[in-house]
């Protein structure tokens, strides 16, 4: 495989939950909204058309895969899935959870309000529930 | 087929582009950036999960024809692909050209700065370049 390596900004603002057969699944450390990040463990990839086209095809089952869990163990009303990384330009696809009282409803979630911290005990409990639903489900 | 109607908004927004396999392509009336939208031609959509299986693997192949095509015509420095629709609920897949010194960078640009008129001129040629552009590539 090679010489994938976690943008260190990443890995700092966001745990790890769980490793698909293309991305690493990781949650965002901020309160405010149920947030994954999925970063395709590869090296030297910026855009989503930077990927071969069967993992483009992996990359959309396992959006879809972690857009099912992450409903699932949310209830969320509305799922946001973008890739920018104009800050970050290690390909990661943002899959979120929202709600029409979330501090940034309707508008995005970059930049609008301060990251608000986790509990140790609510983000513990929200990984293990985000894991457990992600190795029952089929990606 | 059915009963695919595109929202209103999107579509006095818009201007048409091209119809792929799956979706219709149209180009935001914004000149900040050159902005697509891809909107698949099927009814009551709201989520990308909402799509079948084989359709959500179509939609990231012209996701991918989207981006190349926009790249290449644009000359654009990054591309930003989203999905959020918390204010339009009928899925519709933003592909934006960015530039390091356009109105938003590096913020998203939703809700970032007003939009932008085009000229008559440019907006006919954009839209033609695109069209051809789309045309000639494969999805």
């Amino acid at each position: 495989m090679s010489s994938f390596a976690l943008n260190a900004r990443l890995e700092g603002d966001s745990y790890f939950v769980s490793d698909l057969t293309l991305c690493t699944v990781r949650l965002l450390k901020d309160a405010n909204y149920p947030w994954l990040l999925l970063i395709p463990r590869q090296s030297d990839l910026v855009e989503i058309i930077d990927l071969e086209e069967a993992d483009q095809m992996q990359l959309m089952r396992e959006i879809a895969l972690a857009s099912r869990v992450l409903r699932e163990v949310t209830d969320c009303e509305k799922l946001n899935v973008g890739a920018l990384g104009n800050q970050v330009s290690q390909l990661h696809v943002h899959v979120i959870a929202r709600y029409r009282d979330d501090p940034a409803w309707p508008g995005p979630v970059w930049g609008a309000v301060p990251a608000q911290e986790y509990s140790h005990d609510r983000v513990e409990t929200l990984i293990e529930k985000l894991r457990d639903t992600l190795a029952g489900a089929d990606d």
